[in-house]
């Protein structure tokens, strides 16, 4: 066995973990979505994705342990860093989010909930082929598009804040305004680290194509 | 001297500084134990936090000034600066909250804070236990307990915010629920920190036993 | 063409990015506080900053793509990128209390704003002087005086916080409370991010001289 056979098998390594990631951030906002559009049986629907937060963690666990373990990596270790911690942090908000739902006793989810889960939805999906792609940096026009949509969505999460967050100032219910505000704000940050994965890979094909 | 009796000064030095900033953590906790069980002379029981903050910092600056100079260390560069920025991190929100107290007039200590407190003050006692017998790895089952335990008080302070949080939401005093709220929110956060501490000393184990 | 002739060009290009963006942080606080001293066409004036901060990202960008190509820089990676990020981080919040002026609604900026907005000017101007001596180690003696005046400005900045929190909590305004705490709290961090950039010009000083 030579040297590179050695070592292709290591790369295709970080590349399937990374993408195991990435899936199991989608299946997450999946399952907020979900919650937000059947809004019943929340302790439920809360504990699911907090499972699947947790399975993120184990993730990330491994990926870092990996890299500890790694001398060579397909792409630089600082970029496979980001990635995993930018795809976690989004994890982190989904969970955040569902958490605050049961423990703020929201009876109903806020107007705009919805609107921002679809959003980040549609943005994990495209963070999601990016990254699937990214073994193959002859997709880079491929990959490129979807970072781009990635973009958008993210300046349309930005809007989407301004206008909940103006709308939500008019209700003069601080009690109502403390507990959205953390619930808008939280989707945004999570739609605002899908365009860090999103610039990361565009960091990545710029080295690399 | 040989090349070896030259390194293991260096050594036993790294374990000794984050002992030492440990044991100052400690310090800040049991600071604020006793500030909130005797809830009087507030702004020089506030000033003292504030000290063994500002001691804490110059810690940290010494270990990272060392990592600087020092090629090679007895555990990875990255554990020992992931070590002493979460304890920084704990000792950072020790003293937001004595700030807190003092600058939101808080009269009588929010019902939970003291449970809050102990939970901390048990989860940074754990964590000084591992960290004073992280250079001795034949210790690695002790070590696990105590990371365990620091697991366990995680986990109650978790539960604790969601009961805190959802208690305090019933009063419906919108002043009141921002301070209060902003003092649990830190009080959790420093507990979580151990808990990152916790997972690094697990990661370290694994490492090298 | 000698190594060391080769060498000089590189090293003084980054010294010339970090002067830029630091630069460009000055433009950005001024351009704060003069919508706060003269508080009409919002939205440009928000605009504007925007602009300016979008401005600082591509420098960002532009520096860690540098240090990304570049083997040896001139003064240790960590600091070129500590500089950076918390360069950056002033500008967002700057952003952030422009942005939060509009969506907030504020007829009239809060009492403290200015008195914020003018020790923040201060200090990034105190910042930019020292980082444009940067490259010139045998001004040591001037930028400590620089640096000193960054730590002093944080001091004010902290107990100019504690002042105007503890007078907005008077209002017991619960609505205006959480709108005016977001504005003073981003004000109070961009100003601490200035002494996190004077600390690593300080720690550059003691490595370098």
């Amino acid at each position: 066995m030579g040297f590179l056979s050695w070592m292709i098998p290591q790369e295709k390594h970080f590349f399937d973990m990374i993408e195991k990631q990435s899936k199991n951030v989608v299946v997450g906002v999946d399952a907020l979505v979900d919650m937000l559009e059947h809004y019943t049986d929340l302790d439920q629907k809360r504990e699911k994705i907090k499972r699947i937060e947790n399975e993120g963690d184990r993730m990330v666990h491994d990926i870092f342990s990996e890299l500890n373990k790694t001398f060579i990596t397909p792409i630089d270790r600082e970029d496979i860093s980001s990635l995993t911690s930018s795809l976690d942090d989004i994890l982190d908000y989904v969970e955040g989010v569902a958490e605050r739902l049961v423990l703020y006793k929201i009876k109903k989810p806020p107007i705009y909930m919805l609107e921002f889960a679809r959003t980040l939805q549609r943005a994990t999906m495209n963070v999601n082929h990016g990254i699937s792609l990214l073994r193959n940096f002859k997709e880079a026009a491929h990959i490129r598009n979807f970072c781009k949509e990635v973009n958008t969505l993210e300046n349309e999460g930005d809007m989407l804040l301004r206008k909940a967050t103006a709308e939500l100032f008019e209700t003069k219910d601080a009690v109502e305004i403390i507990k959205v505000k953390e619930l808008y704000d939280n989707m945004e940050s999570a739609i605002d680290r899908c365009e860090d994965v999103a610039d990361v890979i565009g960091d990545i094909l710029v080295k690399y194509t």
